[in-house]
C-alpha cells in the first residue's frame, strides 16, 4: 500500500527557504517590467502540437513532452497500423498538446490569435514556467521559469535602448555584477560577404556563436569542414581576435566592412544603441561582442547575452530583434526585440555569491507562545490587530513545552517571540523578547504594533 | 505554410488586463496566507503516474493528463499486446507521469519526502496550475489555478479558528460578501449512529451533499434507493430541516446526538470553533450547516465552505481537517486542516460584481510623446529618473502621429501624458497632461517626480 514517493527526474520541489529566494527574483524582475511598461499576458501550459513541431529544429521537436489525447486512440488504428511500430506517426495519432518549450512561439501564437484586440506596438512580458524533455543534469532540469520581455511592431531603435536599460537595472537591483556582450546580424552578414561567403552566413554564424567554448582553432576546423576556403577563414581571424574599447572595436569594423551595405547598417544600429544608452548612463559595462551569435537563427538584428562577471556559469540572459517572428502563423513583417532572464541561472549565481538578503528566510515578525486556552485566545486578539496593521504575525498552535516552541521559532528565524502569561492577562502588556539580542521587554499593543509596523506596509 | 493559430480546448490566454485582475486576486490571497504566517512551497507540474493514480477515485482517474515517455515504448512491445488494444496497459507502458490534479495530493507527497526537513506543525501555501481532463463548459477549465493553505501536525483547533479568520480576511479585502458555512464530519458521523445507520456514513452524506441541488424529496429517494430504511430516513428529516442561529442548531444537535460519543465530540469542536471566532470578531457571517458534507470523504472534523451571497455561483473556497492525508504514502497519524480558495470562480464573482478596483488597466503612470531623436534621448533621461523613483513610465517609441500615439496612451489608460518638444529641449521642462482633466501644466523634472511617486513605492 504505501509507496515511497519521489517526483520525476529533472523536475524539483521547493522549499520554502527556496521560495523566497526565488520570489525574490521574480519580484524584483516583475516590478522593473512593469516599471517599464511592459504588460503582462500568460498563455497556456499546454499548445497544440501543431503551434509547436517545426519551431525548434529536429532537436527540439525531439524535446517536447507530448500529453496524450484523452479518447481511445487504439480504436481508431488498424492492426496494420500497430505493429508498423512507426511511433511519429502513433504518436500523431495519441497526441495532439505538448507542454510549452518557450514562451517566445507562444507569445508568436498569441500575437496572431489576438491580432485584432491588441494595439501595436505591444510591450509584453510573461514569466512561467517551460518543459523539455532534456537529459537531466547539473543546472538543468525539465522543468524551470523563464521570463520573458518583448516589444513587438516597432523597429525603432529605442526599443533596443530600453532593454539595455531594463537589463541594466534588473541586475543592479538583484547586486548582480554583469557584462552585457552585445552584436548585430547585420554585422555577421556584412562579414560572411565580405569574405566572400554570403551564402554560409548560417554555418559561420554557428561556429563563431561557439568561439567561447571551443577556441579559435577549433572554429577554425569546424569552418573547413564547412567547405570554407582557406582565403575565408584567414579573413575571418583578426575580425575575431577584435579587442579594444567598443568605439575602437566599431572603427575597425566599420572599415573592415566598409563595402557591405548590410554590415554597414549594423554598425550604424549598434553606434546608435551603444551611444544612447552610454549618454544615459547605467551600471553594467556594455560590450561589443563580434563572437555572440546565440545559436538561434532568427535574430535579425541587434543580439544581446548578459554574463556575470564574478561567476563562470555562462550567460544569464540572452535576446535580439527579430523581424518574422509571427510569419510561421501567417502575419509576416512584424518586427521585434525581446530579451529572456533565465531565474534558475540568476538564482546559481546568486546563491554562489551570496547576494540573497539575510531576512528572506522569515515568516512571520512575531510568534506567540500558546500557554494554553484564555492566553491564546487572548493572543489571538493581539495577532488579529497586528495583522490589521500588516505585521506578519502568528500563535504558536499548540499548548508544547517551552522548549518545542522556541525552537519552531528558532527555525523559522523569527525575530520576536512575544508572551501573554496567566499574569498578562486581562491586562494590556505583552512580553516581547527580541531573538537576536535576547533583550525582554514589556510593551502594549498599540507599542508593539507600533514597533513592528513599518508606515508603508499598513493599508 | 502559414497555419490558423488556436489553443487547446478548455485553455485559456490571459490579455493584460485580465492578468492585471487576475494578479489582485493572487496578490491579496498571497499578502495574507504571508500575513497568517503560511510559507509558500511548489511542486513539479508533473508527478509520477504513481504518486497520483488511485487517489481521485475512478472519475479521477481518467481525468489525468498523462504525459508521454520519451523513449520509444513501441519496441518493448510484442504484437500481441499491441493489438489487445488493452488502453489501461499499453498506457502504462507509454506515461509514467502525468500533470497534477489539485495541490493536497502533491503536498502530501511533498511532506512525506521530506519528513525529516520538516519542523511540525507545518504551515505551507501553494498557488499553482491544476490540469484536468474535463468535459470544457462554461466556467469550467482544463487547466485552472488552484489557492491552498494548510497545517499539518497539529489538532488543535485554533488552526481552524486561524483558516476561518484567513478567509474571512481575504474575502473582506477582496470586497466580496459571503458566507461562511461550517459543519463537522463526526457530526456526521453521529447522525448516522444515532439513526440506526453507521455504516452507511458515505451514501448518507454524498445524499446529504447535494440538499441544495436536488432538494429534501429526491434525497430522500436517494437514501431508499441505498437501502435506508423509512425509520432512518424519516430520522433525518428534521435534522436536515434545522434552522434558526448556530446557538439553536448546537442546543437541537446536541439533544438529538446526546447518545453518540463522537457526534458529541463534533458539537463541542464546533461550538469551540465558531465560540472563539465570534469572540474575535469577523466580517463575514459563520452558519452551521448540517448539510455540508463536500463529497470527499478524507474529511475527518471541520468542515469549510464559502459561498458568495450577491451571485449564485456555487461555492468559492473549501476545506477541512483530514486526518489520515499522508497515510497513502507511509506517513499514518499526520492530522491536518485546509482551506482552498478557486482563483477563476472568485474572478467570476468580482467580475460579475464589477468589484475590480478601476485603475487595474494602467501599464505606467506617464507615456511621453515622441517627437523625434533629440526628443526623445531628453525624455529617456526623465524616464530614467521617474523609474528610478519608482514611477512607471515609457516612451512612445515610435515618431509616429500625434494621433496615434495618443490613443495609444488612451487605450492603455495612462492617466498622464508629457510632451518634450523641440521648445522643451535643453530647458527643466516638461508639459504634462492630465488625460482625465484634460488640463495641461509646465513642470520640472523634480516636480513631476513628486507629483508621480508615492512615498511608499520608492526604494
Amino acid at each position: 500500500m504505501a509507496q515511497k514517493p519521489g517526483i520525476p527526474k529533472g523536475t524539483r520541489d521547493f522549499s520554502p527557504v527556496e521560495m523566497a529566494r526565488r520570489n525574490y527574483i521574480f519580484d524584483t524582475i516583475k516590478r522593473n517590467f512593469r516599471l517599464f511598461g511592459y504588460k503582462q499576458i500568460e498563455t497556456p501550459s499546454m499548445e497544440n502540437l501543431s503551434t509547436l513541431m517545426g519551431k525548434y529544429g529536429e532537436e527540439g521537436d525531439k524535446l517536447l513532452f507530448k500529453i496524450q489525447n484523452s479518447g481511445d486512440f487504439l480504436k481508431s488504428c488498424d492492426d496494420q497500423e500497430l505493429l508498423c511500430r512507426n511511433l511519429l506517426r502513433l504518436t500523431n495519432k495519441m497526441c495532439e498538446k505538448g507542454l510549452r518549450y518557450d514562451l517566445t512561439v507562444p507569445f508568436a501564437r498569441y500575437v496572431v490569435q489576438h491580432r485584432n484586440d491588441l494595439v501595436l506596438p505591444f510591450k509584453r512580458y510573461q514569466i512561467q514556467p517551460v518543459w523539455r524533455a532534456d537529459r537531466p543534469q547539473k543546472g538543468r532540469y525539465r522543468e524551470f521559469y523563464q521570463c520573458d520581455a518583448d516589444i513587438v511592431g516597432s523597429d525603432s531603435l529605442l526599443n533596443e535602448v530600453d532593454l539595455l536599460l531594463l537589463t541594466d537595472k534588473n541586475f543592479s537591483d538583484l547586486g548582480i555584477n554583469v557584462c552585457i556582450h552585445v552584436n548585430n546580424r547585420k554585422i555577421l552578414t556584412g562579414i560572411a560577404e565580405v569574405i566572400g561567403e554570403a551564402d554560409r552566413l548560417i554555418d559561420i554564424t554557428v561556429a563563431i556563436d561557439k568561439i567561447d567554448k571551443i577556441g579559435l582553432d577549433n572554429v577554425n576546423v569546424e569552418l573547413r569542414e564547412k567547405g570554407l576556403g582557406e582565403g575565408a577563414v584567414n579573413a575571418l581571424r583578426p575580425i575575431l581576435e577584435l579587442s579594444g574599447s567598443n568605439d575602437e572595436k566599431l572603427a575597425v569594423m566599420s572599415e573592415i566592412l566598409k563595402d557591405s551595405e548590410t554590415g554597414m547598417k549594423g554598425i550604424e544600429e549598434l553606434r546608435e544603441v551603444i551611444g544612447a544608452v552610454g549618454r544615459l548612463g547605467i551600471k553594467s559595462e556594455i560590450r561589443l561582442d563580434i563572437s555572440l551569435a546565440r545559436g538561434l537563427n532568427y535574430y535579425t538584428g541587434t543580439i544581446i547575452e548578459v554574463k556575470a562577471r564574478d561567476v563562470a556559469i555562462g550567460s544569464i540572459s540572452g535576446g535580439g530583434r527579430y523581424d518574422n517572428l509571427t510569419g510561421v502563423f501567417g502575419m509576416p513583417g512584424l518586427s521585434g526585440v525581446g530579451i529572456s532572464y533565465g531565474a534558475d541561472r540568476i538564482y546559481d549565481v546568486m546563491l554562489q555569491l551570496d547576494l540573497f538578503p539575510e531576512d528572506l528566510g522569515q515568516t512571520v515578525k512575531v510568534m506567540f507562545v500558546n500557554f494554553g486556552t484564555r492566553e491564546a485566545e487572548q493572543s489571538m486578539l493581539y495577532i488579529k490587530a497586528l495583522r490589521e496593521h500588516g505585521v506578519p504575525a502568528q500563535l504558536y498552535p499548540d499548548n508544547a513545552k517551552m522548549k518545542k516552541q522556541m525552537s519552531a521559532a528558532d527555525s523559522d528565524n523569527v525575530p520576536y517571540v512575544a508572551f501573554v502569561g496567566e499574569s498578562e492577562l486581562g491586562k494590556d502588556a505583552i512580553v516581547l523578547k527580541d531573538m537576536k539580542s535576547g533583550e525582554q521587554t514589556v510593551v502594549s499593543l498599540a507599542d508593539l504594533i507600533g514597533r513592528l509596523s513599518c508606515p508603508c506596509a499598513a493599508e
